[in-house]
């Protein structure tokens, strides 16, 4: 095959000299830098998710469920149970990853011609996605303590009527919440779609703000995935809750059958065992707060986290290097002398201290 | 929660009035409509592929290989046999079925302000998609026996200078492979990308275009499927063929960690049991002949066909009903007194048949 370039192929210009997004996929000793729940899934889900997976491989050879009735129905349930919000499958949209859910988010009430806007720095998808829907983005700043806030926010978003407003609680990559009645006072100033991107939400002290689609569901989205709290990675299970009319309307962007049948199974199987699974939050809330107070002791400036990872510095250049060359991979997410690590078992939270004294 | 309607959303103005894609999901004893391989997995396949998720599953906490290599490499593996043309995992892109593959390149390649055309009627995801990422559709009519005429399409293509052509051999709702000689010659015309959709290649008599990748690697792409002759379209993985510049390009729009661990872990299995599934297409190309011919003497139109479905007519309104009434559930594709049979297994051939012969 002859030799053919990037350069020469008919690229859309604004993806020019811009590099796939993603952090290192290193195999290192110690990995704290994608926000993973460290903890592998409990023997009886795996043998569950085994058993399901060979029931529905059988039919591999049909189409899947387009709708995913059934896991949608879990997943309302899991929403109601853990919010105390009754919400049903028709308040409910799932896909590969909540990435694929913001994708179509923006599919619907985004695109050429409406804007974007988003709180930053925070995660670093929603632009990204906002660019592949060629939406533009609004960035604007957080506090310098990258608190939210929402009184300015509001005024904001009046100013600026963003078709689609971003609001991340707990934020990544800075670990604060926002408080549900700040966040009422923020979605009802905002003339657009608000996203709540809940990522984190399980290891929040925090309501959800799943019961303000009482009163919004007009304009209220509430992202979540099963990749950080259920230990679901692997699997790529984001979903929404939602007024119906919204997943209709995700339904005119969706590709059809997007869900594959195994990936259909194995949520419903991880969420038959959210008890077992989400016992590891607590577990991760704790070891959480003894990282922050054992950096705190260290010296560095620790920003309050209410999720599974903590923002951290001062640092001068080299210092994510050098956690690397101890075996310890964390995160550089562009913030200037800050870094990022994700909480992980008492053991890798001790070697990541380990060095984090030696680099104090 | 307040009712809330499609209408109250600002929901982009040009989905207005859709409705979602999607062919109905009935359950009726004869389904012969979605080309599905009606040949469910072997056991082999079943208890290979089980074994491969428990093994996964272990790590389900961790994010997947973002770049899918292992899954690549089995694909190019299968590809260099299938087709007799060398190729590696850096010609080798997947994701979640085709369909996802076809929006990864209108958003690399398309987009606001460019044009996608095809040759119709055709895929009918291919406008679709094509809407969803906000490139301009240039439908352009084949013959009126449904085949592509290939020297006006490649007249047609230099006057209209589409930043991305479709050609589907064999095209889907109608059957007809393009001669690969014919395609070279159209390759060679067009000016921007070439998407040569191969979904239905493994039932074809005809070479597939892979072959041209060695002259045309900086505008063609070729796209495969393992919903059809694989038996998988419950597990939802499509994947192309081109230069690897073109797999670095789809790099820059794609979702990061959009294939799941188990999708990856499943399609391989798939492909290692591939001299098993593919058993099947023999016989399906067998059947597809008994079905022509048998359509042929109860006094239908018959489209030839190089796939594993037939178009045939002509009709009355209605008929599309009167198959369903009678437990058969077949395709109405949109094309004037025409249905689509997907071919089946003899006995739900034979099924159809016997009510075609009723309708005739």
């Amino acid at each position: 095959m002859k030799d053919v370039r990037l350069e020469d192929l008919p690229l859309r210009e604004d993806l020019r000299g811009r590099t796939p997004y993603g952090a290192p996929q290193l195999d290192v000793p110690v990995r704290l830098n994608t926000n993973e729940n460290p903890y592998p899934p409990p023997p009886e889900l795996v043998a569950d998710l085994t058993k399901a997976v060979e029931e529905v491989a059988w039919g591999l050879h049909r189409y899947p469920d387009r709708d995913a009735v059934a896991l949608r129905e879990d997943l309302a349930a899991y929403i109601t149970r853990d919010t105390g919000f009754p919400v049903t499958a028709a308040n409910v949209w799932a896909a590969n990853g909540s990435n694929e859910i913001l994708q179509q988010i923006l599919q619907a009430f985004g695109g050429p011609g409406r804007t974007a806007l988003g709180f930053e720095p925070s995660y670093s998808m929603h632009p990204i996605i906002a660019a592949g829907t060629r939406t533009e983005w609004a960035p604007t700043p957080r506090r310098a303590d990258f608190s939210l806030d929402t009184v300015e926010a509001a005024r904001i978003v009046q100013e600026r009527k963003p078709d689609v407003t971003f609001v991340t609680s707990p934020n990544n990559p800075t670990g604060q919440s926002v408080p549900v009645d700040e966040l009422r006072t923020l979605v009802e100033a905002t003339p657009g779609i608000v996203v709540v991107d809940e990522a984190y939400a399980e290891f929040s002290s925090q309501p959800s703000a799943v019961s303000l689609l009482e009163d919004f569901g007009h304009k209220l989205i509430v992202c979540r995935t099963m990749s950080k709290a259920f230990a679901f990675a692997g699997g790529r299970l984001g979903y929404l809750i939602a007024a119906p009319a919204v997943v209709d309307a995700l339904q005119l962007v969706r590709l059809p059958y997007h869900l594959s049948l195994l990936t259909q199974a194995a949520a419903r199987a991880a969420l038959r065992h959210a008890d077992a699974t989400l016992t590891s939050v607590a577990k991760l809330a704790a070891e959480r707060e003894r990282v922050m107070e054992a950096l705190r002791g260290m010296g560095f400036q620790v920003v309050p986290s209410d999720s599974n990872f903590v923002l951290f510095g001062l640092f001068e250049p080299g210092a994510w290097q050098a956690y690397l060359d101890r075996g310890v991979l964390i995160r550089d997410v562009g913030i200037e002398k800050h870094l990022r690590v994700s909480i992980g078992t008492p053991e890798e939270n001790d070697a990541f201290l380990a060095v984090s004294k030696e680099i104090a």
